[in-house]
């Protein structure tokens, strides 16, 4: 998880809210699932249930409605105030030091309101930022451990840490100017870049997108407190619509009676390899002994890579699909790319990380032990199928790769991606996008230029 | 654990085997203590028998002997080959490829076979380095959790990786050219040096010594493995007799029927402001409960600040003391000092961390839950009562801080501290440590100068 989110920080922003799809961890009590693909090893205690008396055993579990996995920590947080004390809140907010949020300091409170980064109720105090800094994880009062491989922090500057004085809450103003939230019981606390770089990306190189367009920038000093947000953050960008809560994404899941839930996280256009390892995934479930497996198709949002598809046009193409994009919440099984930590150096050429390591570090990361990691079984268009197919070294010639970064330049260049590799449908929405690409740079040409 | 453990490192090595004085972590059953100074919040489970369930409860204990703590990941590993198979493994070794250790090589190799590193058995394969480097523990095959703040690696160089081929196993050798020990069922990984330093010292500005000198010189591989040390390590400097493994001193405990042992590390002459807090610890302890608690007075040895007094005469000081120089092992009690990250950026005019960050940061660290962690009461020259006493606010003018570089100064130009400061025996073996120097120095002075 660290480091899919690490990757995904690393390029430029869209909406954040997607970027903790695998935080909602739990265990499934009524199926012990056989071990398929390539399980943790260190997750064989699921089968020994007298070992589970230690150290990882889970609270007391609640009811366990439809196999869904229990949030970390416990009940999910819902940090927006409850319409009928939105005006008296929204008074207090007026009446305290206010603290001036970015468009991404917004993202990360709805990342925190709906309870996708449960269990935190606020941006990170400082015992919270060292922990997850140091150990990538939470330790709760309870003595659970909780994955939080990224500090979730809010910065401030040194003038606006003047001016909230000794004051203990302050209200929190977005972009625009428009009241957002109540930080409570703040700290504030020293922020210490270049260690939260080091620690974060393990480089501290110049050329980090999520480093140089937020860390760099963002003032000398953390404020850390408990949210109480005044309104659902939404972006009235056409796409709120896709964007449910995990309560939501919960009770949808109940109304299907899903009994194993499998997430699937990705940067671009969905094709029919990603489709192969869906419908594998699910018929692999389905002979585990699951009854109603339901795919959680996840797209990235937030700061993906600079020349990425659009999130609304991979929403709309996602959508021939017929497959549901959603938000993770409740899914219990994982499926993770090639290499979820994939970046290049920015400074050196080579790579950040070792390709293996993000699977690795994921597959190891404390309060990630409930969930199933799928790793990615390599697809790729078979020549002679003509189909994508589970790559099969033996016949390796027979076999075509066909990258993100190509299938961008085939939709780029209208030429047509061999037969099954992504359906009509699909293809056409991509398409028209790098046609309208083009029309708009056509006319952004400047007269002098074409003159 | 984790800081002190990077500032030991950024400073000059002289033996390294006493670096893992928090490892030996457990827990007390027969009594449990009350507070005293700070507990860790976190740590109140201690008192929840029932919530001691969930997850942090450790595995059956066997038979608690004298209280002493348990090794982490159970029994302490002695990877020595015993004396009869000495000659058959020496001779497999002879005939096996081999790997060049470097003196800091040979310490961790030290420190691995008497299982101050418990349980690793060897240095770190792949696996377990990315775990300390990205959550600073190791889970292991039965699911707990044990602290590992700092990767245990072993590198070599293209030439020796190509040399060792497909052998699974390798002699290692000391700087001298004699072997000193097998390494069976070897990984061979990268070594990722930029990412390894950021993520351990949350820097890569130039000038850490451990880096500098350890570090950067080092070949681009690492391999782990399993050891086999082919007899005792031992270092003929006259101090060996101080070298207890913690085998050696959980007998020692066990002779003198410890029920509590409190660590106490440092890297000057004890003076006696130590002495009052160790005093006043013990004090605590008897109040607690405990018969027969145990100081363990823990020199560092290693790498320490470069202007340190010496081991060799740190030691001859402590004896005037009637304390007894132990390494860690079965200590349930660890006092820690102000500042035990403490360290200078290396090319800014900071701290490297801030100095509250070491002591939270070893109070929350995963793996150490079971280690009571006594932070430090500031001690001072309380100028009216002419003796170390501990520092009162109400009367600040009253203390004289003298900070060991000011007790350094003090010895050096032959000034004495002030009455009360240090025990007159341990003063005298500082002043001629200081004095055989300045002899020294004086020899070496070059004719062409001194004409």
């Amino acid at each position: 998880m660290s480091l899919t989110i690490k990757s995904h920080f690393a390029s430029r922003t869209y909406l954040s809210f997607t970027t903790k799809p695998s935080r909602f961890t739990g265990y499934n009590t009524k199926i012990r699932p056989n071990s398929i693909y390539h399980f943790n090893p260190l997750r064989l205690t699921y089968y020994q249930p007298k070992k589970m008396q230690a150290p990882f055993q889970y609270s007391p579990a609640p009811l366990i409605k439809s196999s869904l996995i229990e949030p970390d920590g416990g009940a999910l947080v819902d940090l927006v105030v409850p319409e009928g004390e939105r005006g008296a809140k929204t008074i207090e907010a007026e009446s305290l030091p206010k603290v001036r949020l970015t468009k991404i300091d917004v993202e990360w409170v709805h990342v925190i309101s709906e309870g996708w980064a449960n269990p935190l109720k606020g941006f990170m105090r400082e015992d919270e930022y060292l922990q997850s800094l140091h150990f990538s994880s939470l330790r709760l009062k309870d003595g659970y451990i909780v994955n939080m491989s990224l500090p979730i922090v809010l910065a401030i500057d040194d003038e606006t840490k003047e001016r909230i004085g000794s004051s203990s809450h302050v209200g929190l103003v977005g972009p625009d100017g428009d009241l957002i939230a109540i930080l409570r019981s703040i700290e504030i606390y020293k922020h210490n870049k270049e260690e939260r770089i080091a620690r974060t990306w393990g480089t501290t190189a110049p050329g980090l997108p999520y480093v140089e367009e937020v860390i760099t920038p963002a003032g000398n000093w953390l404020i850390g407190g408990d949210l109480e947000v005044l309104k659902p953050i939404k972006y009235n960008d056409g796409l709120d619509h896709y964007r449910l809560s995990p309560k939501q994404l919960r009770k949808e899941f109940d109304r299907r009676n899903a009994d194993a839930v499998f997430a699937f996280q990705l940067r671009n256009p969905v094709h029919n390899g990603h489709a192969l390892l869906m419908n594998d995934t699910r018929r692999r479930l389905l002979e585990m002994g699951f009854k109603n497996p339901i795919l959680l198709l996840h797209p990235l949002g937030g700061f993906t890579k600079a020349d990425d598809v659009p999130l609304d046009v991979r929403m709309e193409q996602h959508s021939k699909w017929h497959a549901k994009a959603r938000i993770n919440a409740g899914a219990n099984f994982y499926i993770v790319g090639r290499d979820p930590a994939g970046m290049g150096h920015p400074t050196e050429k080579r790579d950040l990380y070792d390709p293996d390591h993000g699977k690795k570090v994921l597959s190891m990361a404390p309060g990630l032990e409930k969930l199933n990691i799928l790793p990615f079984r390599v697809a790729a268009y078979d020549i002679v199928a003509k189909k994508m197919a589970f790559f099969d070294p033996s016949r390796a010639k027979d076999f075509l790769f066909i990258s993100g970064t190509k299938m961008r330049t085939y939709a780029r260049t209208g030429e047509n991606p061999p037969d099954g590799f992504m359906c009509p449908g699909g293809w056409e929405v991509l398409v028209k996008y790098y046609e309208s690409l083009q029309a708009e740079e056509a006319t952004q040409q400047p007269a002098a230029v074409s003159s």
